[in-house]
């Protein structure tokens, strides 16, 4: 391939023995793979997720699984015919034209670049795609030209019937790349085309700690497999509601919950001789954009927010009030660049096919701080290898073994979405 | 990617307008893509495929389609994650162990590295893989190490009741890359087992006529659907049966038919105002490795052949009798390096996934000659870019735009061996 993208800064995708985790999932890529075919006929995958990772070494476990990703511009470009192969696999042959939903911050750089990939995996793959916008203020068609020189039109949506297009398009399948943080617009209700991901998927009825529920029954399953502790590939995590930051309403709550949760990760940690100090990531339940997110590593911390830090946790996009938070178990991140910044892996998935990465690297932030924040400038460092086949050498210390291990947690992720939507439909 | 490829050596993938064929290919992506996704409905494709194509530049067609396909070495490594992610798309969920059957000639140091990589495709979509030998002498198991090092464990095959397996091990699924040239021996016979591809595609009963009369038909819908001349992807060709070249018995016979076919071509070459010499390739219609294979510029010289001509045309591999022939027209090779020397493209399939290909590239072969012949040495180089993304500029030339419509070209031949296949169920 032409674009070389080399990774010498990485110390830790290429460095060291295999972690006992990845040992554990390199020494059973069969039974994984056989699992995963099997599972896949029992709940089909989301038609897209990214997961984001972290990895402390003694852990690795997701954080957070979107089902609306952006960021696709950040993959290594050599992986598109992978992306449209993936694509083809899963589109099934019914469906010939797309509309494919954006967000309506279309003004926002990278997400535009997101949006042109994304765009195009599906025309490559022989698809007529067409973007609509949500954005009631868009009456016409018009242009963005991104930062490398993609056209995309952007035009406004059109109901007839209970179907939805543009002016001259009616598309067999809506594409949602719109998180549908404000809930569910008139526009995209009772239609009879194809959504997907389906619109109760959007971020005004999805739960995080739903997700958890999900990921707790894929993960006892899996880890009974290959006989691993559970623990290492699942963050420990509490739901409280009824809360509200402003008026200091139920705070006490989430004092005594984060309280309880540190002394479980301290309980275990003492188990693996793990010699760090317990910390809990705060998030709003229904939270996205890496909005209303804290690291509390005392519990007193949240009897003690500033103001700043109260209204950065009682609203997340699109305006939503925040009144359910997801206790998180906080993963440190052992990867780092070779100057010392911080790396988090998000890894990309088209249907059950994992088609690539990237690391979101922080110069500033900690070991034991969430690198998507909202206003937050983080580098991405596109995967150079695949994550879907391990190392001819399983044992060696390789990064299509690190990745592949990535990508076996990533599905796991994707598996749990995958039983949300089954129970969506119940 | 981290092996980079160039290709500055090809004049033509890089350069020059794109050619009648390519443009109308290019600008039919999206109806071709919806139309080949529903013939795979109709008829599901084999499961490897590896089709030789020439490029006049006026005309790009297949002339041969091999479904027990060598070569496998000479594949862009970079292109592992799709052959890999192809795999787990078309094998299916309940086939966890395999027995690849290899050729007998497993000394041939080509032949071992090919093997090892269609091995490591199938071990590492994470299924259990193992090799059975179809040669009666080994009757215990024994290692090759490849040129790269690569150990590959040859085990005597046993057969169980109605099943083929190792000593230990009892596969779901046998997958041949043994093109039975020799017929299809007793172990192989009424299996239980599923096994790709079905027997009866071996060369000892595959006829190559039979192929182009399909894919005569796939053309014949195929440029319909796009407003093409069929000719411009499809080589003429005839058959004469019942030859005996040691005797000298049928010889006048293909003498007129080659006359024939020769006229048939000049024909097309006026219409298109081609200022080349007709000619045909004579091959045995159900020869392989091409081995039995002429290239004739004047009807007289099947009259003439000498003595090792006509014991060239009379055996194929696995010493069978060559006593029916195809007539093929010939296509010009406009693929040359800038040093002058001829380039074949062969573009290898997994299912209906086009996962790569390579140049067939020789020194001393004219632009008329078959550059697969035994003996011959030609220096693999691989397709840098894949086969299955069309550039995002479709009419430019670019390598993608190029290989693209390669892959079309042999997904049409593929689909062509689906429609044997189903005639076979029939």
């Amino acid at each position: 391939m032409l674009v070389d993208i080399p990774q010498p800064r990485l110390t830790t995708a290429h460095a060291g023995p295999l972690f006992p985790v990845e040992e554990v999932i390199l020494s059973h890529v069969n039974k994984i793979e056989a699992w995963f075919r099997n599972q896949w006929i029992m709940s089909s995958p989301p038609i897209m997720t990214s997961v984001d990772l972290r990895h402390a070494g003694y852990k690795l476990a997701p954080v957070d699984t979107n089902l609306f990703p952006a960021g696709f511009n950040n993959l290594n470009p050599d992986f598109m015919p992978m992306c449209v192969q993936a694509v083809q696999s899963i589109l099934g042959c019914k469906c010939a034209s797309i509309l494919l939903i954006p967000e309506s911050h279309t003004r926002n750089l990278f997400y535009q670049q997101s949006l042109a990939v994304l765009r195009d995996i599906f025309i490559k793959a022989g698809y007529n795609v067409r973007l609509g916008s949500l954005d009631e203020t868009v009456t016409e068609a018009f242009e963005i030209t991104t930062e490398k020189g993609d056209v995309l039109c952007i035009e406004p949506l059109v109901r007839r019937g209970n179907r939805v297009g543009l002016a001259d398009y009616d598309p067999c399948l809506v594409l949602l790349n719109n998180d549908l943080s404000a809930g569910v617009p008139p526009i995209l209700q009772n239609l009879q085309q194809r959504i997907e991901p389906l619109t109760q998927l959007g971020w005004a009825s999805r739960l995080k700690s739903n997700h958890f529920e999900f990921y707790n029954q894929v993960v006892t399953e899996f880890a009974q497999l290959i006989d691993l502790d559970p623990w290492l590939i699942n963050p420990l995590f509490s739901v409280e509601d009824e809360i509200d930051f402003m008026q200091q309403m139920g705070v006490e709550r989430v004092a005594e919950a984060v309280h309880q949760l540190l002394l479980r990760i301290e309980t275990q940690y003492r188990l693996y001789d793990i010699e760090k100090k317990p910390f809990v990531v705060m998030k709003a339940d229904n939270g996205t954009y890496g909005m209303s997110v804290m690291t509390i590593r005392d519990a007193n911390t949240v009897l003690q927010l500033n103001r700043k830090q109260r209204t950065g946790m009682a609203t997340t996009k699109g305006r939503q009030k925040v009144s359910r938070v997801i206790l998180q178990e906080g993963v440190y991140s052992a990867e780092t660049t070779q100057d010392g910044a911080v790396a988090e892996p998000v890894v990309y998935m088209l249907g059950q096919f994992v088609v690539g990465g990237f690391y979101r690297v922080h110069q500033e932030r900690g070991v034991d701080e969430n690198l998507n924040a909202p206003g937050m400038h983080f580098e991405p460092l596109a995967f150079a290898k695949a994550c879907n086949i391990p190392s001819s050498n399983r044992e060696c210390v390789d990064p299509l073994n690190r990745f592949y291990a990535y990508g076996v947690i990533a599905r796991l992720a994707a598996m749990a979405a995958s039983r949300e939507i089954i129970a969506l439909d119940a």
